[in-house]
């Protein structure tokens, strides 16, 4: 038979776990890795060496048998990626015309208000009486970003003085990435919805999860949201379509959210698999790597249904050690589903995640807690 | 991290199934393929062509940095291969000691006898007379079956009169395979139960399923097997306990029962993950796949648990047609799972199969069934 080739710029652990899905479904996957150490790269089914701003790597991922359809496992893709895909004739998804507001949280932030979807106060900022006037305008207090390059707690920055943001205005001024501020959203808890969207129109969305962030990175998700309210869930998938459709996007899209007295406001948008839907592996009947693969080859999308009632993830972050212990040996619970990513273990990065399900909420948050904290730090045993 | 080296013998989709796996769970899997167009070889985290029976491609699978252990896709594996693995101080799991009693039906059943496991009536067989006899005494029917070398309905005759095996008799008085014939059991239905066994002898069982075969080919297997008797079911995983523990396999093991009037009789064995054991993948909280890697790397076993309360599992044979269609572009079943084995289409081969989990066990049968139906030929639309 023939095999349709997907190519995957970028060999993180999004890239690694997409493979399996490829394999089941007789996908083969070309993967641009920055090396041979990356995560994805011993996965893959086909690897490139290389990174996306090397015209050449770019060329050879292109190279025939050319693949069907170029993605992305982040979002720092360049502009000539994608005239590189259009002369080649491979279709880019999403594309540059969706891809440009997960790039730029500017963009972003401004076709939301465009949409009439809920953000928080928000400016651009070139100055620091900009920024002086927004926190006089919204309690002393307000959330720096970068609008590019930011991830995992990285172009973030809470400042209740300008006088915190000096250096970024003056890097911006310099060149350096665009800023803008946004009120500090008094939220009660955070929230995710992930969609996947076909080019044909047809999109899937899973349930609304509950995501809990330490020090600005996603620690663990509990899917469903316990305890949400039905209508905030609708109104929640409601956005996450409306950005899908409005935006072209294509592919998997994560939509976070604040969950306030008041209802739900935007955080951040991402269009490729994203960490608040690891749990979509153990936890529904189509992953959202499996989905995310259906939909850039614009295939019909599988069930999005959960397959237990709760099912909670919780990420493990390196720690002091140098090296993990034989994860599996010393997790204790034989329903945590152990994922590792294959990567060296600095302190905070994510080497991989554990996922549980069960029927009660509460202590399936707490087994998979407890199992992440045994493949980061060792049984106590 | 250090990622424990699995290596396996053979490139077929079973070895393509473990990959996902050893992904998951940070496994590198050195796969010998029998060539780059082997099903598990896109797949492999590594690869090696050879064949088992080439002692050089031995030698580069037990090449540094050694494998922590190394497994089977298949039974057919030579005497040298143990004696390769010994020298250079790799486990071989399940050892030769296990091995033997799948790789021997005379041995099998010699063995089921002294442990007074449930066999049919059968006799080793050197001439027709031996076959005349047994005939006589036994209805006038009979399956005669090749010690050794038969897989899918290959190495086994249905015989009514002892001049349909004269071609055997002759083969085997030649040095071919040795001979011996059971009796036909008019069972009510076929039955498979799975275990894993670790070598510190820690088993699980999986929940005993109803495997339905066409022209000796496993077709459907519905997990559990529909109205089971619990004290039958009681019995199958008592019976796959005592095999596991008594021949000390380690890792999966697949028993093949008849359930008959009378009770169960065993049928086949194997020492692998096994066709009837596929519905885990989706259908289990721990794949076989993954349950095999866990036991031969001697680490703690997961649950065996179902995640839904039926799950039918559709073998894809290759038909007429010389190529697949785009399987899921034409398979209606969002819930279908769809798992392509990367083979070339030949008539009668096992080129995938399609898992779908529900609530009603009828229901569940006729959707994989419809949606294996569409992978094979393609849709009616």
């Amino acid at each position: 038979m023939t095999s349709p080739i997907v190519a995957v710029i970028g060999g993180g652990q999004l890239a690694r776990m997409m493979t399996p899905a490829a394999t089941a479904l007789g996908i083969t996957l070309r993967i641009l890795v920055e090396s041979d150490e990356a995560s994805a790269a011993a996965a893959a089914h086909e690897t490139v060496v290389g990174l996306p701003t090397d015209p050449d790597a770019v060329q050879r991922v292109l190279a025939s048998p050319r693949p069907d359809v170029v993605t992305w496992e982040h979002e720092h893709i360049p502009a000539e990626v994608f005239e590189a895909c259009e002369a080649a004739g491979v279709p880019a998804r999403p594309g540059l015309g969706a891809l440009r507001f997960a790039q730029d949280k500017i963009e972003m932030r401004r076709r939301m208000d465009q949409l009439g979807l809920p953000n928080p106060a928000w400016r651009e900022v070139a100055t620091l009486a900009d920024i002086e006037e927004f926190l006089a305008a919204h309690g002393g207090e307000a959330v720096l970003k970068t609008a590019r390059g930011g991830y995992d707690g990285k172009g973030v920055r809470v400042i209740s003085d300008a006088a915190d943001a000096r250096d970024w205005i003056e890097s911006a001024a310099d060149g350096g990435p665009r800023l803008l501020v946004e009120q500090k959203v008094p939220f009660v808890r955070e929230l995710a919805v992930q969609i996947a969207r076909r080019p044909s129109g047809d999109a899937r969305a899973w349930p609304v999860v509950e995501s809990i962030q330490r020090d600005g990175v996603c620690s663990e998700v509990t899917a469903p949201a316990p305890g949400l309210d039905p209508t905030l869930a609708r109104q929640a998938e409601g956005i996450a379509r409306t950005i899908a459709a409005e935006l072209d996007v294509t592919g998997a899209l994560a939509v976070e959210l604040f969950e306030t007295a008041e209802g739900l406001v935007i955080n951040e948008l991402a269009m490729r698999p994203h960490n608040s839907g690891h749990w979509t592996i153990d936890g529904s009947v189509t992953s959202q790597f499996e989905q995310h693969l259906r939909a850039v080859l614009d295939l019909p999308l599988g069930d999005t249904s959960a397959t237990a009632p709760w099912t909670v993830m919780a990420n493990v972050l390196g720690g002091a050690r140098t090296d993990l212990p034989s994860a599996l040996a010393e997790t204790a619970d034989p329903g945590a589903k152990v994922h590792l990513y294959g990567k060296g273990v600095r302190p905070g990065r994510k080497v991989g995640h554990v996922t549980v399900s069960g029927d009660e909420a509460e202590s399936t948050y707490a087994r998979a807690v407890a199992a992440a904290a045994i493949v980061r730090d060792g049984g106590a045993a």
